[in-house]
């Protein structure tokens, strides 16, 4: 079962539930700039200063939550967001390799 | 450029237009058919059995071939789709193996 946050264990990620959530452009500009930072980075939401409302924003980092991509954490007064690079690696082997390669263009 | 039916060549293929056109779960189901078929299998569209109208099931191929998933090729009166697969595993290396490797369970 997904913790009280949503985010699901390993073994309840599923291909297509990620392949959606990298589908939309500013998803995939997020899980790629985590995917080509150092391991463990921890970001907050605003510092990717994506074009979009706050209440679209988390709806976004929600989407990337519930898929597995992402774990949020409190700290402090900020709520950051870590790629599950470990996790995804194991689960889904090359799959955050090719995010990385393929930087978005646009942005 | 894309060929006149919409084919796009190898480095014009972009993996969010990529995981877009996988994002869907009648189109992933086509893909992950495919791509656990053996090499060079030509199949018609009608052959997937997608529960869907005629005009949804030429849209969806659409999506699949301009995202460079398929090749649609005309064999007499039947027209085929084949996974690119040598293109596709040379552009976004162990794409193909991880939707091999997730098939859908609810079909």
């Amino acid at each position: 079962m997904p913790d009280p946050e949503g985010h699901p264990a390993p073994e309840e990620m599923d291909l297509r539930t990620v392949l959606h959530a990298l589908a939309d452009p500013l998803r995939y500009q997020v899980i790629a700039a985590l995917a080509a930072a150092p391991e463990n980075t921890e970001r907050t939401c605003a510092s990717f200063a994506l074009p979009v409302s706050k209440s679209t924003l988390t709806h976004h980092f929600r989407v990337l939550r519930e898929s597995g991509l992402v774990q949020q954490v409190d700290r402090g007064n900020s709520r950051m967001a870590a790629l599950r690079r470990a996790e995804l690696d194991a689960r889904f082997p090359g799959l955050l390799d090719l995010v990385a390669a393929n930087q978005p263009l646009d942005h």
